[in-house]
């Protein structure tokens, strides 16, 4: 299943910015970063249940907030990209 | 119809933050600011042939961009948000 994570954290301190890339880091092993705190992540549901959790263990919950949103299976209709930077899909199809 | 509009900018300078401010003014005619720049806006279809207009005319298409996400009518099941910051629905109830 396709499950877009959006992630909000202040990249001012230099906490903020190592949260951001552990988080990062987590979501690239599913997927791909679309934009600076946004990840879309292609994942089985025991994938999901793990990736949260370790999710959940890098942020500090009193400060930053995760939302997820949960595409679909046929999510590739449901997004549409404008501006710079082309991302790709990783079922294996380019998204522009 | 739910979109869902993630917007990629550098605050680091003047130009991108008056950018995210102007982006942001648009998105709250039309629903919340559920983080620093990840918009869930409410919209008909003619709303949405507007406002995707005056965002495109607003960011800077080589440096910036904007993912719309298409959440469709059963959007409340598709999101959970983990973290600071309660939200509010834009069609009267809590999503916590």
């Amino acid at each position: 299943m396709m499950v877009l994570i959006t992630y909000d954290v202040s990249t001012e301190s230099e906490g903020g910015k190592r949260r951001l890339r552990r988080v990062a880091r987590q979501c690239e092993n599913f997927g791909q970063r679309v934009q600076n705190s946004v990840f879309e992540c292609l994942v089985t549901p025991a994938q999901w249940t793990d990736l949260k959790h370790k999710l959940e263990k890098e942020i500090d919950q009193e400060h930053d907030s995760l939302r997820y949103y949960f595409l679909g299976a046929n999510w590739e209709r449901r997004v549409e990209h404008v501006g710079a930077k082309e991302t790709y899909n990783p079922q294996g199809l380019i998204v522009l």
